[in-house]
């Protein structure tokens, strides 16, 4: 997708700053073209826009040093994790400085009695979870992608698990953060809870970067269940699917995850994945607890399916197969659009109040039933949250206005229907218009918090909204 | 306790404001002096300051005109509910106009298969629950007092379900507020999460009406779940309570509510609710769930608890039983104030990581054995948060001083453990000096957003930090 310049007109890095930022942090100070085109790239449809340098840091107070310096020279600064994220959140449009926090991976420390741990923002959640396993302990988040946490909190992310544990939003109890005057604060204790003062954990949680940069997280940890079962359900209507969901949540069972793939991504992740599910609306299911209580919830949610037209429920509390189905899960999106080799990725993502869920998924099956651009749909079902996946010829310049169109189309359905532009992407590059059908005059105090904390407008300018 | 005025010297109201606000509401705004008494007194120690003037406001938009009106003749305006805060958050200091939405109590809607609801901020909690309950809902944040909804938004409120269920923070999805430029403004959609823009729901709630007025909630609800019990039991050790509390949680048990009492309280509330419980550190326990888990969870509860000393262990499923005994714990300040016919009561709170919750209980009560004035402890132990409720002489100045003395001391401790000088109360004027003491240059993040949005500081001036 082309970004307009006009508003973003690249300056040139003032003379000495990159002598100056070389003094800061030294031959990690980078500006080969490799390294550049890859932070400025993305894994979807947004062009790539170059930063002019690439500072890989190791410490918050480098950091720090680097804020100042970019604040007063008039340099943007971007944020990057892992380089992920779905709607260009990361792209450097205005130029400037991305700090690249990929080499600040150290798990500071994990307090198993009170199940938090603190990390460096590049630490990626597999890295995470492996280290906690032997403590019992385990981070809940999963977006699919292995993406770092810090990453993850800027982008308010969340994924399969966040019917029962919650998104980032639940996830994090504090932040270090570098603001734009260079300071080094902490948004709160590491207490569970807190009454004191404004929410700045929340301010910063979801601001793709653009008020501050997340250096440190605290994060809320959970005891690795006693049993993990998981199970399968295919379903003739997708009704059927999103009934039993309903249904299963409002009779209380706590599910850990609920995933719905419909029938083109069965058929692609089938190949991808090389399984042999049922090539129908699907339903995963895991569920976490006691041996007993595993067992009891299970045995409810299939109840359920089968009284909504699910066929076979297959459970199973063996971790191969527990590993090999929610492997096909994470793959998703690969398999999605592997379905076309050399397809450019489009991945959109909308939530609306799980009761209009089934009627917002088959109005927007029709319409992609009826273009030529491949498409299948996932969601974090538990949530009223799912994503169209489209596969797009780069050799056909019609497709990406078609899959334009479709997007607004659905956008335009789900806040009909009173939900939301995104779920868990965040607003990048891609959502921006949407954001204003969205919240509407409420962007103005928005824009009012992002001019009082970066007056300059230099932290990832020109995400979310236009100042 | 007393209040300085030299930052809060009161401006008489201008020429015509009364005439002006009477114009948009009628004789609904009062000037007598027992009304405005009623609004400028606190249930704890906070010396009365009275208001201006009251208005009783019946719609979100006569509480935009009177914002306006407000802002443009630079007249103070403070929000109130029902007035059970604890640190003076909604005491007038700077004169002005209190907006009174206890009026504002209607239920707008229910929407039972998305779990959630739309209230008016004047709704109370008690209200709520009895509106739910024919459609199989609740909504489990219970402070203790019967507040409104839109205080309990405003304080960031918590309480005894909050170590399963959340606090407020978690529970609310979407807010309606008038910005202090008079427009109405929805923070959000009904959509469960969303990664749409800068987290404006957080930013208001817990901002005690600083930054514009809540005049409408939309709230997650939960399913009343299948079965309920309760248990209490009594430890001859405080380290035996807290260690079954950390050991239960760490095992997994979602337990609902975990509460704890110390001997001071429970000689107290014996007193007060008519129990016979032993006065005796005690925890009290709620599990929701299906019958047969809710046994399981106390079984294995009632197992630690007796590994860890425990007394006898009393479960119940009969509601009268659980009722008399919540009952009790709702009425443990009154009960706490009770022992000591005429006194002024203060309730302190802090909130520790829970791994250094025995220590600070224990510390504290040492300090609490050698005071001549009497106090009890009462905390949501699942959270490290805790309260210790002083029963103060109005007539001897030396046991306010006294009481300062022991709070400055407990929160100091909190902090020394990384944990938070509030949980649940807010910070108002009480906890001003502590809030600094717990993070520092953060502060001044929160000063550039309230000036910001507040630039002429006429919201509930003087609360939460000095600009």
């Amino acid at each position: 997708m082309n970004v307009s310049t006009d508003l973003y007109q690249r300056k040139p890095l003032p003379a000495g700053f990159l002598d100056d930022a070389r003094t800061l942090i030294g031959d990690r100070l980078q500006t080969g073209e490799a390294i550049r085109l890859q932070h400025g790239s993305s894994e979807t449809h947004f062009d790539p826009v170059l930063p002019d340098a690439v500072a890989f840091v190791h410490s918050t107070e480098e950091v720090a040093a680097l804020v100042r310096l970019c604040v007063a020279t008039d340099v943007p600064i971007i944020p990057f994790g892992a380089g992920t994220s779905l709607e260009g959140n990361v792209t450097p449009i205005a130029g400037g400085l991305t700090i690249d926090l990929s080499e600040m991976n150290a798990i500071i420390e994990v307090n198993q009695e009170d199940f938090d741990c603190t990390v460096q923002a590049g630490v990626r959640r597999e890295q995470l979870n492996e280290y906690l396993r032997d403590q019992g302990l385990f981070f809940p988040i999963d977006p699919g992608a292995n993406a770092t946490i810090g990453g993850m909190a800027s982008t308010r992310a969340s994924g399969t698990n966040a019917v029962r544990y919650g998104t980032m939003r639940e996830a994090i109890l504090s932040l270090r953060v570098v603001t734009p005057d260079g300071k080094i604060i902490r948004t709160a204790r590491r207490a569970r809870k807190s009454a004191a003062g404004y929410d700045l954990t929340r301010l910063m949680i979801g601001a793709e970067g653009t008020l501050g940069i997340i250096t440190e997280i605290t994060l809320r940890l959970h005891g690795i269940p006693e049993a993990i079962s998981s199970a399968v359900c295919s379903f003739d209507t997708l009704k059927g699917a999103v009934d039993t969901v309903v249904q299963s949540i409002q009779i209380g069972v706590p599910v850990a995850r609920i995933e719905i793939l419909d029938d083109q991504q069965m058929r692609a992740s089938n190949a991808y994945s090389k399984l042999d599910f049922p090539e129908l609306t699907t339903l995963m299911f895991e569920f976490h607890g006691s041996e007993r209580y595993v067992r009891e919830q299970a045995e409810t949610v299939g109840e359920i399916a089968a009284a909504n037209g699910g066929g076979e429920f297959r459970w199973s509390n063996l971790p191969e197969e527990r590993s090999q189905l929610w492997k096909a899960r994470h793959e998703a999106y690969y398999a999605a659009i592997g379905q076309r080799p050399g397809a450019v990725g489009w991945s959109t993502d909308v939530c609306v109040p799980i009761s209009r869920l089934a009627e917002c998924i088959v109005e927007t099956k029709a319409d992609l039933a009826v273009s030529a651009v491949p498409s299948t749909i996932v969601g974090h079902v538990g949530d009223g949250n799912f994503h169209v996946i489209f596969a797009i010829d780069p050799a056909a310049p019609e497709e990406m206005r078609e899959v334009q169109a479709l997007n607004d189309k659905l956008v335009a359905r789900a806040l009909a229907m009173d939900g939301t532009c995104t779920g868990e992407h965040g607003i990048g590059l891609g959502k921006q218009k949407f954001l204003v059908d969205e919240l509407g005059d409420a962007i103005d105090l928005m824009r009012l918090v992002k001019k009082a904390i970066d007056p300059r407008n230099l932290f990832n300018p020109g995400k979310i909204f236009q100042l």
